[in-house]
């Protein structure tokens, strides 16, 4: 098969990490058969420097018409302590999510066993777990109307859902909960918000639909909660945007292996596939970054845009093999030497 | 001293939880020479059944003209099923926030020793954690204009703050961590909100008023992380009302002693004290609740209310004592003999 993808290198780590992903990538297309054109763009604050948008219209252009995007990290540290700065990398993340449509962020965590006493939690509490976020990610606060009143004194920031949004993203984690163990949860604050009642009565009403799917209601506050306490006792989850910023970050951590997870953002025509970690500043140029979510990312894109499993999985078995072997980057090498950004992704490629 | 205190006992547990910080109280009255006189009052579930409102205007009068307000929990399963439920047991808590204006939620999070083993945190990440929360609580999103649109398919939520709300808690929390390490952590969003925008800018305005206060900008996802990871890092948080909900119920699973965290809720003119736990309805009536939480926010009612820290300090000790000494309820009572919610509320009224 031939795929064109978008490639979204970004900022900071972006680059290089994403360099790995090619050519992990470039080897699975050689030892399967396919052809993958790879279609390099601009994005973040590298695009802001280069034409002033941090998504120029020629980056959508060429997003819109690939197979799929792989997407690095953007930020900057010069916007970090400027958040009403007129322009901001995150705005391009933003637009990008809005033109392209990605409502969908997919955010699996689960536990490596080579690595699970990195966790801050306790071996007993996170053993076994293997959850997937599946967040709102064009709706929402983020997108409805902002701005200020009484002559700047006066913030405010509106939260909208349509019915049909729900029940676009439900539909997915519905879906999803029927491949795994069948069970859903959807996280509101419907005892405090209009738009968590309507997730609620909407999620609800789509139960008889999915009768074998179990599907359990719980506050956002609560999850919180229960996702340090119990976080194996999760499977599926859905939930609107800002919700799930909070909550799929704080998941990213339990696992102990932040440096491995990789998403999706699915929209109707397109998904992109990206770390969840971030541009990662400070390792810049250093070729220290850890490769690893950036290249399960690019497995996922195998896997989920191309429908292509075995790919995905040749990925997949590489990545295990660098960990039992100890191919790691030094974020991951406790006693052992540690790997250079480039190297491990040499040892990935030849080894897919 | 004399001190009329309004005692909501509420629903669940916590008409049993409020009887022991009663008793508590009354005996650290007894040997310091104050004279309590307590204030009953319906609050939530239980008033909702005997005059179907959750915050009647007769406990108002009663909280109003109190000295304090000792706050037991409030939620009723009945009404769990059904956040759309014309009357609910929240209303109640929100309205009485709003009424009283008790605009600073301050939650403290702190480990006991003996108890750091039951954290589903490693002991090297948690020990040493003693950080205090201050959550806005009469302002945002939980207050702002909401409903539906286009005949119920459309709902919305508005988040509102005012540069005057932002302040007005961030005040305390300049004066908190002025007492403290000088260590004031402002958590927003200000890449995405307009109202964290106004949060930052007026928290960095402020920040001249109190030189020595190093002050950090960190957005709520990461916070939801970095309090996973390294808890101990912080000190005093300032935030709005949602994040407040999110990260300080995140924030009190970290400890291992939920059960034991009490909080105070300030407003100008009257402060409440209440266990932060729920109304725990499976537990109801059996005699098995840990009082202790709620005999924690008796202390910090002493303290901060009436500024009598010897008294707030004779609480400590004893529940100190009784921790070390193993008179607890069953829900730490890992291998030795659990006592029942009354009798440990004894054994501390005893030992004041
Ligand atoms: C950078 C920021 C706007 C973004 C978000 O809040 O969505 C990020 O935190 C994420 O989760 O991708
Ligand atoms: C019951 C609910 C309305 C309330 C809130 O969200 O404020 C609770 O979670 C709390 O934190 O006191």
């Amino acid at each position: 098969m031939k795929f064109n993808i978008a490639l979204l290198a970004g900022d900071g780590i972006g680059p290089e990490v994403i360099d790995q992903a090619v050519k992990v990538s470039d080897a699975v297309a050689k030892k399967f058969g396919h052809e993958i054109t790879w279609k390099p763009a601009l994005t973040g604050a590298a695009a802001i420097d280069a034409v002033g948008d941090p998504y120029p219209d020629a980056t959508h252009e060429i997003c819109k018409n690939a197979d799929a995007v792989l997407f690095g990290a953007i930020g900057h540290p010069k916007y970090d302590n400027d958040p009403s700065a007129p322009v901001r990398p995150e705005q391009g993340l933003l637009k990008m999510r809005k033109k392209l449509g990605l409502f969908a962020n997919v955010r699996p965590t689960f536990t490596f066993p080579s690595l699970i006493d990195k966790s801050p939690l306790k071996r007993e509490r996170i053993e076994g777990t293997d959850l997937v976020f599946l967040r709102e990610l064009t709706g929402g606060i983020y997108f409805g109307e902002k701005g200020r009143r009484d002559g700047g004194e006066t913030a405010f920031d509106n939260c909208v859902y349509t019915r049909a949004e729900v029940q676009r993203l439900a539909k997915k984690g519905f879906e999803l909960a029927m491949t795994r163990s069948k069970k859903l949860c959807c996280v509101d604050k419907a005892n405090v918000m209009e738009t968590s009642r309507l997730w609620r009565e909407t999620v609800q009403a789509m139960e008889k639909d999915y009768p074998e799917v179990t599907v359990s209601y719980e506050f956002v506050d609560a999850v919180a909660m229960r996702l340090v306490q119990w976080p194996n006792s999760y499977d599926v989850l859905i939930t609107e945007n800002l919700f799930g910023d909070i909550l799929t970050d704080e998941a990213s951590v339990i696992s102990g292996s932040m440096g491995l997870m990789p998403s999706a953002s699915m929209g109707a025509d397109i998904a992109l596939f990206e770390p969840i970690h971030g541009s990662y500043p400070q390792a810049t140029g250093k070729n220290i970054a850890n490769p690893m979510a950036t290249v399960l990312s690019a497995a996922m894109m195998f896997e989920t845009a191309f429908n292509l499993p075995e790919e995905g999985q040749a990925i997949r078995d590489a990545v295990n093999k660098a960990l039992s072997e100890g191919i790691v980057t030094e974020d991951l090498a406790d006693k052992g030497k540690a790997y250079g950004t480039k190297e491990v992704g040499d040892w990935l490629a030849a080894n897919i």
